[in-house]
């Protein structure tokens, strides 16, 4: 075990470890080329199984070499490389083609648990979410009763955009990102409801504001620490 | 009294309060899919009747428990859920169905002065706009210019965006959120009027200017806090 | 003199200015609806010559209550008043109609010149100007050489947006305000020239990145004071 | 020698040659109207030649007056100069017209090392990339995986937008800045895969927030020092 420990550790290890999740990264990007994939089928199958051998092996390596198990899945990024590897096993030989080719993209995710610096930042990104998390509410209520009032007032207008809640809510997401809001959303409805423009227009100016808020948070709570 | 007092003052008083302002929001949400609506339409009316109610109930006992009339009126977060609940009784039987359900909506706001965290982000928000006074009232000026302007040399160009005064002012805040301003709105005219680009290329420029400077003032005053 | 002194410093005399200043956009914005000035034609001419006498009267009071002429055309604002008025009488009776109405309209401006709290604002964000002074030259260059190379390239692909040196850069305008960027000017280039992704992606990433710097200079500034 | 350093440190001289490079810059410009360097042809080529010659006289007086060779190429502003100046003279005889244009086009881009203020700013901006090197990482990282998803999902539906991983990634270049993500790029595929509004809404929200962390990084940086 002391051995395992040492080679977890090394520096070599790791080295090798991002070696391979690029080599797997290259080789999922060339997969999406079509004429290549039917020429070398064989090829990337075979490279794919021996990568995710690779992968357990180092999972298993890395297990053993922690204090304890409990210690091990402590750590989060632990958690999410033991899924990633596992549920490759899982369905490889499964019948959910697509979802199998997604979670191996994902694999590429590695990288962040792999190199510390990357680590460091998704966690000081997740870390930011939880004290947006009130206003991220206030955003959701916002969304719903404008949602609401929209399927009530256009689903017959203009079913492609506010034809049920769901759509609405989706409307509204890219209206709050000001895509085409007025040009493609609010104009077709204006000329059937030319009451319509206070509709979109608070949504636009309470959503920016809102968001525009959220952001302030984020940077103020930043600049403190 | 002392008993009311009691109750309202109590944490499972405004957890159950809360869980109804949700129960509504829910319902109000399926209402908006026509087949479910109509399959259980008396459910729905009868749902809504009896929550309508017990909101009648929860103000009545707050109102009882407040120090005074004047005392309860004082706090606008209960004026707000008193305007709500009162209008629901108004309007129950009349005419005005749209503007009804739109008031039962607005029932979800209550989660906002029902939940204290949202109340407090809320007014720190509405805290923020009379700061924005004057930089508002410039923008105001700045837009009326320009919609003066806009409708005087492009309603008979382009009728559809600058045919009047308010239609213009709708265009021009289209125009400042940068939503299509060329290829929708510049582009058209340009090729009857090649001088125009000046009227929109100073108009984004200025708009964008201000308002970035309205948003700086809004984080320097966030900071300093 | 001394009399006009204090007529000039008087809270009254500024709060009348005020009150005929909003009263003259009023009526300038009911003038673009062609129903209402056609039926009141006399109305709105009388009403604006009366306007304009009464300004000029006000000029005249505050130059003669100033301490010297040199001394009340020291301030920027009184020179603005003194152009917007004088150019009413010069335009008054010529042919430029259009000229004639938009200087008319800038009258609504005297708002931020009478109005202490927006002389002050708008003073403020004019002062940014310089600051922003050698990115803005940056921002020149970084245009200008796109445009060039744009008109170079595309002139025969996109006449409409790169046709000629100066609707390149009102193009390359659009494009940084990120406005039909790629589905109205690249996406259509792309399909003549598939290696004109890059002329694109690295202009926005440059142009964003450069105004981003711009505006956080800005806000540094401001801080800073 | 002695006199080559006098001339090459005298404020004259940098004022010559920023006045050559504007003048150089104004006749590139000109050359972009057909009608005129159809004209003026001859004018414009010869003009180019004294140039790029006058160029290169600075160029070696400022080699000249250097205390050493190795000196003047650490300043990396003098390799620009130097490549910018020598590539004039290498392809000058070359088939490569439009290479040949571009070179001289980016000869203006000389201002920045010729005017000191310019240099300052432009080395300011190029010393934030370094501090950003990891998030940028993460964005490629983060474009990578979802550029080989919207391949895998999206090619047979939208191949203009979806057809290659390095088209899928100008597209996710274009929905990260907003434009038309829905209108032009979402919508369509959504009525063919309704299940495919999770792919864009994530990015979006991933994308943006990661990029003004960025941005937000940038800006305390900045504040510090
Ligand atoms: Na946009
Ligand atoms: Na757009």
């Amino acid at each position: 075990r002391s051995r395992l420990v040492m080679i977890a550790g090394h520096r070599l290890f790791n080295a090798v470890i991002i070696g391979l999740i690029l080599l797997n990264a290259v080789l999922i990007g060339l997969e999406t080329y079509p004429a290549l994939y039917n020429s070398y089928r064989e090829f990337f199958i075979g490279a794919d199984r021996i990568l995710l051998w690779l992968f357990t092996i180092e999972i298993i390596i890395r297990l053993i070499a922690a204090s304890s198990i409990k210690q091990f899945f402590k750590e989060p990024w632990n958690v999410f490389d033991f899924i990633i590897v596992l549920s490759g096993h899982l369905i490889a030989g499964g019948h959910y083609v697509t979802v199998l080719r997604i979670l191996r993209v994902l694999r590429v995710l590695r990288t962040i648990s792999v190199i510390p610096s990357l680590r460091k930042i998704v966690n000081a990104l997740l870390m930011t979410i939880p004290s947006m998390g009130t206003i991220l509410l206030l955003l959701g209520i916002f969304f719903y009763i404008y949602g609401v009032i929209g399927t009530m007032l256009y689903a017959s207008i203009a079913p492609e955009y506010f034809g049920s809640l769901h759509s609405s809510l989706l409307t509204l997401f890219q209206v709050v990102t000001l895509e085409s809001w007025a040009s493609g959303v609010m104009r077709p409805i204006l000329e059937e409801d030319p009451t319509s423009w206070w509709y979109f227009v608070t949504f636009v100016l309470i959503g920016t504001f809102v968001i525009f808020n959220l952001f302030v948070g984020v940077v103020v709570n930043n600049v403190e620490e």
